[in-house]
């Protein structure tokens, strides 16, 4: 299943995780900032950039026919645009936006893409509240894709809450889990992380990989958002957090991948080899 | 697969996690103190109450013989002089203890105890370093128990860090998953909570579940321990915590068991119906 991996480079990979403001159905607007944003990125000397869920559209669509009217196919003018600058700046971006598939079906989806243009399309799979009367969730595991960065996973926001689902992400590979994000604001006990920051940081100390959320911030139509931003290392540490101020911020962490790869904890214990899949099978089925 | 379930009072449940130092060798004074600690804790209020792993008998072995010479049946002296006093009291008890097994094979087991006496042993499945060379792995999943205190599951310390296993839990309907562990202390960022903590706080709300585990303290031929016991509730944030101390200390909260068994996180979620097992089937296998 793993696929022999010849890492362009084993020096530290500078990740970036922009957490924006998008603005609801202002597609130009937020295209643009997402063009902006990579390049400023890039000059600060990030190779991988993360962007949040639905980054072009915004989240709290009135209707599935706004959300539809905000969406594009997977290598519509988004793709195109971002595509142009990842190849000219050798870096590789991810990000969400609501995407038109194929068959005309509407998907909250991410996209990874490289110097080598759209490289993977991921729709969704667990979806949130309102988003099920919305979008057509996706039935494909989180794709892993071998960038000339390191070999990158990705799913979208709730997708995270599955600790599956991330395990299938690290069992095919992946060094670094990205997840574009827009975790509504809950109540939480004062002197407390919130437990979306918690499960992402228990998510990389359990599969021993790295692991950027880029969540947004920006009050939209009443919903206001956790903008709890991070980038953790493979002890589940953080090597960014947002300041949880609610207000744009890019967080920069330098990543050594050929950390994520080696899944040893002790002497004797590696976290994917010391599963037990014989006894799992309570965990499949309809 | 969920049996019925008629609890018997919907009252808060006080539950304790007695994190203490267990003598290595010295299992009759061990003992002594596990006793002492269940009527400390009931008369301070607790229906549930946990121990560490290996409360008997201390963890860091010189040798299997060693391991062996202080290991008992599952209905050995230890056993019965708890299930003595949690008959007298009406508590549940859950505590770690080396076993000999029906075929003399040795585990690191952990006993659910009620006022119906032993109701479950778990034989950890998930061995951490030094034990693989001494004590025979588990393969039964995690036990779920209908106690008179609430439905309660176990297992021990490494079997946490496999949210599979977790979750088997979770879908045999545990409101608490309680957690003998022995957690040895490693490196960590000076303002950071363990990890170890992390991750048995995201067990709990990605289960929507209460989980108890309880550490030890007390440095063992060289090993010092995490000391990190905990009482998270189904949203994942601490209802007590250890003082990191590195002291002997008792934990008590309350816990509304009930709350357990609402799974739902939206209007239109459920974190145990949002799954997609139908999706999950690169998790089983050998």
């Amino acid at each position: 299943m793993q696929r022999e991996h010849e890492p362009m480079e084993d020096s530290p990979v500078s990740v970036a995780v922009c957490q924006t403001f998008p603005r609801i159905g202002d597609v130009d607007r937020n295209r643009r900032r997402l063009l902006e944003e990579i390049a400023a990125a890039a000059a600060a000397g990030a190779r991988i950039i993360v962007f949040p869920e639905l980054a072009t559209s915004g989240y709290v669509f009135a209707s599935k026919e706004e959300a539809r009217s905000l969406a594009e196919p997977a290598d519509g003018p988004t793709v195109q645009a971002v595509a142009a600058l990842t190849r000219e700046l050798d870096v590789v971006a991810v990000l969400g936006l609501p995407e038109i598939g194929p068959a005309g079906s509407l998907h909250n989806s991410a996209v990874v893409v490289d110097r080598d243009g759209l490289r993977a399309i991921y729709r969704k799979t667990h979806l949130w509240d309102r988003e099920t009367s919305m979008f057509t969730a996706g039935s494909e595991p989180p794709p892993v894709v071998d960038t000339s960065r390191g070999r990158v996973a990705v799913l979208v926001c709730y997708d995270l809450e599955f600790p599956e689902w991330v395990r299938l992400a690290a069992l095919a590979g992946a060094e670094m889990l990205c997840v574009p994000a827009n975790w509504p604001a809950g109540p939480r006990p004062a002197a407390e992380r919130p437990a979306e920051m918690v499960r992402a940081l228990a998510a990389a100390s359990t599969n021993h990989m790295f692991v950027a959320v880029c969540d947004r911030v920006g009050k939209e139509r009443g919903v206001d958002w956790v903008g709890g931003s991070l980038i953790a290392d493979p002890d589940g540490y953080p090597l960014g957090l947002s300041d949880l101020t609610g207000q744009e911020q890019r967080l920069l962490a330098s990543c050594r991948m050929e950390d994520a790869r080696d899944k040893s904890v002790s002497a004797r214990n590696d976290v994917l080899r010391d599963r037990r899949p014989e006894l799992y099978h309570g965990l499949i089925g309809g």
